[in-house]
């Protein structure tokens, strides 16, 4: 359900943004972002795009006409797709290999940034949970995974334990985070959580549908430890359910997104 | 201004309509069929696209691939041209040669439709302006002219006189509308009303700026005559504001676009 301060007014003078994603019926970005600009008094909207991973050159190729348009939001799963379509990137967007946003230069060609990760580090902030000199496990090295893997790094964190199902995306994630951040203690790592770890993360897409296994073994973690999940649908994933169940703290999905929008803004050039 | 009655709700789910023009800040559809649709409960949202002649090809595609995609409203100066970029037309706007909206079909290929006609008899009847009977002059034989042209003799209209400042598109209107209408009185015409015209339509595109000359000469209209112009911004345009100083009823462009939303939300296939 979208919440009634979600409403936003739309003329012919309004900028335009849009969230690609395949499925794309499950994000929440729409209201989040039209909430900011209502609040902001910003004549923007942003709509969903439903988009086949196909079809992402021609859409590109739409939008960047649309002289309206003030940005895209790229999500799940297209990040990787879209940063090698995109010829203008970030440094972090290059060294991720992912992007969630993409805005048009001055001369009209795409330029993407990925905020995910320091969107990531800013909600666990929020919710009272430090990132300096924590022990991690992270679950999934795909864009997202990527995107949080350098931001914890550069947010202090003292270890970080790196999972995925495709061994050689570790192995090259890890060689690459080794270059950036040397004072970080680096592994590879079983997907289980265990007693050192204070900080567990889920980024793989594993349970945003009710058959997908919980991905991350809580048997042997410590009770204080952070368990956070990237999904956002459903809130309450079944790796989160468990936690819960253990009596451990939970960190959600919508936590990455809420403290991503004023960057994204920033990024789309929104007052 | 936007009306608060055209807020609107996005989230995930939301059908997406634009309407593509050059300009289009000056457009008022994104506010009625907002408008409309949160009346009706649909979850649909329409936002202006800002695109120039060379890029409707590359637009139109990149529309063509968003799923979620309900279809496109076509305004000044794209009606012709999308006409002649969409592989399928309704028969009246193959008759027209223009289009006001496009969908996708079943196959994925647009389908155009033009609706302008009917909204602007129906806005005229709205207003207590009858069609049927009277004697026309319209000026102005553009897309917009000859949707009207056509709407106009299946409504009943007993005379045209036309006038275009390019001869040729007179003939041409003049020609295929006395084949469609064989019972209308058709007639070239110079762009000055006299006492025999009940009804003195502007479909040129002259009043949209404040330095455009008044298209059509009221100097011996008769004084029952209903001036209407189909411009929509300014709202009183020099046409109609010399109208009302000569003590005329006049007829604005806004009624055509009000009496539309019904035709073409069926169109689009929304509830």
């Amino acid at each position: 359900m979208t919440a009634p301060d979600a409403f936003v007014q739309v003329d012919g003078t309004t900028r335009l943004l849009a969230i690609i994603g395949d499925p794309v019926a499950q994000v929440r970005s729409p209201q989040l972002f039209n909430d900011a600009f209502r609040r902001r008094g910003a004549n923007a909207v942003l709509v969903p795009g439903h988009v086949g991973a196909d079809d992402l050159p021609a859409v590109l190729d739409g939008f960047r006409a649309l002289r309206n348009l003030a940005g895209v939001v790229v999500t799940v799963p297209h990040k990787v797709a879209v940063a090698r379509l995109v010829p203008g990137l970030s440094p972090r967007a290059a060294r991720i290999g992912a992007v969630n946003c993409i805005r048009l230069d001055n001369a009209g060609t795409w330029y993407g940034d990925n905020v995910d990760g320091a969107g990531f580090v800013a909600g666990l902030g929020g919710e009272g949970h430090a990132v300096a000199g924590a022990h991690v496990l992270l679950v999934g090295a795909g864009g997202a995974g990527r995107a949080l893997a350098h931001a914890l790094c550069e947010a202090g964190a003292a270890a970080l334990d790196l999972y995925d199902t495709r061994p050689d995306t570790v192995a090259a994630l890890r060689a690459q985070l080794a270059a950036c951040h040397p004072g970080v203690a680096l592994a590879a790592a079983p997907p289980a959580a265990h007693a050192g770890h204070t900080l567990v993360i889920n980024a793989s897409p594993a349970g945003m549908r009710d058959a997908d296994p919980i991905p991350i073994d809580l048997e042997r973690a410590a009770p204080d430890a952070v368990v956070a999940d990237l999904i956002m649908t459903p809130e309450s994933t079944r790796l989160l359910l468990r936690a819960q169940q253990k009596g451990l703290r939970i960190h959600r999905g919508r936590h990455l997104l809420e403290a991503s929008v004023d960057d994204m803004l920033a990024f789309f050039r929104i007052a």
